[in-house]
């Protein structure tokens, strides 16, 4: 049996091809904004698809029995035939708000849980769709442009924006996220309401289940849920028609979930009167015809990314995979529910 | 005596002959925006002293038996030469959020009373206050900048912003405007403290005396106070090096309560971090280094200005003027505190 190695006497290298596997598909946004350090573990191990020359089913072949779990961010699918090579994975942990790029049902069915960033996001996001919402309104954005072009000086005073205190604001969505926004709103004299699958039994803000509706009882819609096949350009044409010209969007949610075209036109046309989008559907492509209105306010999809909330979430994503891998809880497992 | 003329039988004109007479020395930025019929009476008239090709003093000894009442704008000085040629005028009404145009202890000394914009303006002013705090911290213009320009596909993602839930805000003056402001930031889940000439007694928020201690212990200093010989450049050298180089500044107040110069300077040199500024002190003119810099947001003087609340001020302001003429108490006497 030769000579008993110890612990101790483990290279590094070797104590991590001990440790429980956990597989990435692509680097996680996070992990370059504040370094992959703030995700190390003493309990298990990155594999990195994309650090290695084999084509991918083959990779995750050699390693499907040592892959014990997923690290998922946005843009990298996780579908039935990427989990049927991972026999042993029994968890996906997603550094992302949305969960759209993982098949669920297929994770149901394979009796794999699903670990989200729970709250860790929903105050950046939020804080984020408020000041979409005062820019659309007061025009924050154009202003700037207008005085930083000289012509405060050249031309005179700016045109006038709208008042946010006293709208109707209608939430699409009263998820965490949702409920950060109409919190922050309330403080601003704000009218909530929401639209969501299902009404939400603590809630006293008025529901509509129909969104078409919301939007018609509302001055500004913020679009607060994730990407699903029902909620795919479920803002489309009869919504943002409903909304009408006096009325704003707020996206911080997908952009697919806006008919983006419709809603160009819509801009274009004055039936809606301005949009705050964090989002757009085919990202970092944004439609030229934005580039040239005074509004919309633009926002290169940063909702979600703040120092202190990256920080958050490397604690969070460590602890979630820690306690999967010694079957405990976990912090924030996603259950089917908005 | 002749026909005895009644006042049915007098022409609209010869009508507001009779009425006392509001006197005007510039027309008030809301008379353009929302329209000078707005502000209209049947109990009294407005002398325009813009309207007539008589120097100023020769219009106002013309009219001064007559004139009853001011109604004051920013820009053009109520002073001691002025208010000694209007001795039958007993109250000063301003469309303004400050009064930094009017000598406040002459028209004490004189016993002349001063009707303020009250709480007309103190949302919009707290909504946009709130807006460029988000947009500094979060980097939305900027954001927005960079998209316009094509960059985010070109080079992709924007450099990261910074939270505001959890941030330390100071108030410098909490009046009502300064109060709103806090209000909102306490659903932002921000730690306010506050600034004033004295501790409020029914506030629970930690006091400073001193500005550059509030400036040492917090993450953003936010100026909401009017100014005055006190207030004028009490933003300082000594403020801005307190506030320090992870701090940020909005100024929703006046210009001048910021050494301009002197902030542009710490702005350059990163010894703070950004500005969300409302006004400036020579207005429009705008320093010219701010142009280039992607961590200030730059307002044109807007703050107080949206067509719900101007209306909201005509109806404040005709009824200030009514009451004082009825011998009835002032809606929005001003009393001198913060």
């Amino acid at each position: 049996m030769g000579v008993n190695v110890t612990d101790s006497d483990k290279t590094q290298e070797e104590e991590q091809q001990d440790l429980p596997k956990v597989v990435l598909f692509r680097p996680p946004p996070a992990f370059s904004l504040i370094g992959e350090e703030s995700f190390a573990s003493n309990k298990f191990h990155f594999l990195k698809t994309y650090d290695s020359q084999l084509p991918l089913d083959q990779f995750l072949s050699t390693h499907s029995h040592s892959i014990k779990a997923i690290l998922s961010s946005g843009g990298a699918p996780v579908n039935a035939d990427i989990l049927q090579l991972l026999p042993e994975v029994g968890v996906v942990v997603t550094t992302s708000a949305g969960l759209n790029q993982i098949d669920i049902p297929e994770c149901r069915r394979r009796g794999i849980k699903i670990a989200n960033s729970g709250n860790v996001y929903s105050a950046d996001v939020a804080d984020l769709a408020v000041g979409l919402l005062i820019d659309v309104l007061r025009k924050v954005s154009a202003g700037d442009r207008y005085v930083r072009q000289g012509l405060w000086a050249a031309k005179g005073n700016y045109p006038l924006g709208s008042k946010l205190s006293g709208k109707r604001a209608g939430i699409v969505g009263l998820g965490n996220i949702g409920y950060e926004v109409a919190k922050r709103l309330e403080a601003f004299g704000c009218f909530v309401s929401y639209n969501s699958r299902k009404k939400k039994p603590y809630v006293s803000y008025p529901f509509y289940h129909d969104v078409c509706e919301l939007a018609a009882n509302c001055d500004a819609l913020i679009i607060c849920c994730g990407l699903s096949d029902e909620t795919r350009h479920m803002i489309n044409k009869q919504v943002l028609s409903a909304l009408g010209k006096e009325g704003v969007i707020v996206n911080i949610g997908r952009g697919a979930i806006i008919d983006e075209k419709e809603m160009v036109r819509c801009l274009m046309q004055g039936e809606i009167a301005g949009a705050g989008l964090d989002v757009f559907e085919n990202e970092p492509n944004v439609p030229q015809e934005f580039f040239a209105m005074d509004n919309v306010v633009l926002s290169p999809h940063r909702a979600v990314f703040t120092p202190e909330s990256l920080k958050d979430l490397s604690q969070l994503v460590v602890g979630n995979l820690e306690a999967f891998l010694s079957n405990k809880p976990l912090l924030t497992e996603y259950v089917d529910s908005e």
